[in-house]
């Protein structure tokens, strides 16, 4: 059964007759997770937040959206920019409903500077398991008055609750951007380069990686003409990417300029200042890289994270991991955040879950997580369960239990069962 | 008793000890709370981290810090500044701990840029009140993998578990720093003047407003000598202090500049460019506001906040109180946050009673809360649990009792009772 309700008012009415008949909900916006945290079971009621679009307000005083959860960011986007501003948090997928994000904690390309969804989250609305609709945080960032039930809430996947509205940080938004883009012929050399790129003081917005098989599909994606010679790229192993922003034209080019030596310096093959079209083509075809990999035979995609400075002995021993196994791994990622997105080629249902396994076991081991932004949803909860610390996992059911006693929503999600508090 | 513990596992063994006798546990770093949060009750252990005090890494490939609870912000301070990093929450009172900012999600001046503690908070170890450790984070900023313990945790003020240690972002250090101050003839100018100075693209890393008794005390305090003509000192309410902080001393002096016109086209009645002594000696001032205030006579001080662009009519509304209750109160605040200090200066308790429950009930009604950064510990907690929404007082209930079954972990802060989930 699939419900699509316009209102909180009916999500409370909804959940409190779910509740009542111990009927599992899941929750879902606009379906573009990568993880199945809105895949209902047989039976479950689907509540779909499709019909919730309206976009409450644009505060351009405090600097602050009020938006339901089906609200897209394209939709969020173009409101925005009529005030000149935007919402700095920019997932792959624009057709996201920012409920969705909320759910996931989304984190995309732009966290390098501005963060994650729970850092430009400043307050929800939601309905609780039995109807009640709570309000939480508002148009302010600083706050010490109880538990902090917003950042809570960012993350739980649809297990906790229903998010029907938010409270959104904007930013202004800045009329000059310079794209940069290094070739590099050896990996390590790019993760060694990229705490001083995030660091030189220049604060990029974007610091992204690509190995030469995801930069091929970019290229191919965005249709982009890059103009690097061909012996260059017979060479170049990886390429980082990296986006200044700014509203004032000389500084953004002298950052601009200043960046590239760094680049230079840390052994990059060239760097090339790429057209404000070249250098969109490329971001949209990086941007698809799931959509590539998917089109390519890739079996899944791994957001793993690591400490930043491990990023280039994580992809090493990756790669020894892929050797062994005998599948074929792309790198592409968020360097600047240790965030790394491996593409996995395998057929073989055991290879590819034994793949797995290793993947995200190193990734612990090196000080990591599982998912970085994609969430733990139904596909990787066998491999987040098994490397979560058990006291963790306990507490974590005790705080659904709190939320959702008769454990109706988004069961099986995240982590499965649930013990009473 | 107070215990002393020195190491996680000492501290492991009081909280099982403390559990099975069902003991109430109170920790304190460094007793510089200003709500209460960590005065002990007389059945009480008061668990003292003073003894945890080691920095245990500054990572200056990631930009992190680790540090033991008991550390305070001026040891950090002088740890990171050997790597030219720094921890950018500067709360007024740099004898506080960590583990203490962590337990009230302290704010303080630079939080218009940086956020407030939880935004530079990676990672906690903490141990729960049976014993059980848990590591929660780690050296990243993006993850999605279960629920987020660490933001749970900050600003539970040691009522969920105790932290034992913290994982850290840090920034770069700045080198150039420029200080404008303006006087204006009228309160409400400079509240509509700050979400401009917020958003006018030069991303000031302090907003103070100061009214004029604030200003004296400031001034007095830090024995600064503010070169301003008795004449506009006068005529001045209120005084807007800007901090501008770079690299690049050119860019400080044109945004410095930049900004000095926009303050003068919002009817500032002049712009003052403080020397870098002049400008410690304020800012050091201003941060002792609350002693200069107790040190005359002050009952206490609100940090109440409210949405940014509320700020005028919050102030005009709260003089409307002062006047109606014969009570005189101060403005001081962080006005780029919509944070705002009262002082309160009521000798009779009934009346003072009755003033901040006006105070903090309009900060509600107006979208606000009762505490931005302080917490609300014992101090606030009657004011609190009036204005707070009791659905979402059952919730945190409920979700203290998922941590902490026996409640002895810090009872009768933020709310009294526990009902069990």
């Amino acid at each position: 059964v699939v419900v699509r309700p316009s209102t909180t008012e009916q999500v409370s009415r909804i959940l409190a007759l779910a509740q009542e008949h111990r009927i599992p909900v899941t929750t879902r916006g606009a379906g573009t997770g990568l993880s199945g945290g809105c895949i209902p079971t047989e039976e479950s009621l689907l509540l779909s937040t499709e019909r919730m679009k309206r976009i409450i307000e644009i505060d351009s005083e405090n600097h602050v959206a009020v938006v339901e959860a089906g609200v897209t960011l394209f939709e969020l986007d173009e409101a925005t920019a009529a005030h000149g501003l935007r919402y700095p948090i920019q997932p792959g997928e624009a057709s996201a409903s920012l409920g969705g994000n909320i759910a996931t904690n989304a984190g995309g390309m732009r966290a390098v500077k501005h963060g994650v969804t729970r850092h430009q989250v400043l307050g929800l609305e939601a309905v609780l398991p039995g109807g009640e609709v709570i309000q939480c945080g508002g148009k302010f960032v600083k706050v010490s008055s109880g538990y902090d039930l917003t950042q809570l809430i960012i993350g739980s996947e649809g297990t906790l609750c229903v998010v029907t509205k938010a409270t959104l940080k904007l930013v202004p938004r800045m009329t000059q951007r310079l794209t940069l883009l290094a070739p590099f012929e050896n990996a390590e050399d790019i993760t060694r380069a990229v705490p001083k790129v995030v660091h030189s003081g220049v604060s990029p917005s974007l610091v992204e990686y690509l190995d030469w098989v995801g930069m091929g599909g970019a290229v191919r994606r965005g249709g982009a003409d890059l103009s690097i010679p061909e012996e260059m790229k017979q060479k170049a192993k990886a390429y980082l990417l990296v986006v200044l922003e700014g509203n004032d034209s000389n500084r953004v080019q002298e950052d601009g300029e200043s960046l590239g030596e760094l680049l230079l310096g840390e052994n990059a093959l060239d760097v090339f200042f790429l057209s404000e079209s070249e250098a969109s083509k490329i971001i949209e075809g990086r941007e698809g890289a799931f959509w590539s990999g998917k089109e390519a035979g890739m079996a899944d995609q791994v957001d793993v994270v690591v400490p930043r400075a491990s990023l280039s002995k994580y992809v090493e021993s990756v790669q020894g991991i892929a050797q062994a196994h005998q599948t074929f791994i792309t790198f592409t990622g968020h360097a600047g955040d240790g965030n790394i997105h491996l593409g996995i080629f395998q057929n073989d249902p055991k290879v590819f879950s034994d793949v797995m396994g290793e993947i995200y076991d190193l990734a612990t081991k090196m000080g990591g997580m599982v998912s970085a932004e994609h969430g733990i949803g139904r596909a990787k909860k066998k491999y987040y369960q098994k490397l979560e610390d058990p006291v963790r996992l306990a507490l974590m059911r005790k705080i659904k239990a709190a939320f959702d006693p008769e454990n109706i929503m988004n069961p099986g999600v995240v982590f499965d069962g649930q013990t009473s508090a």
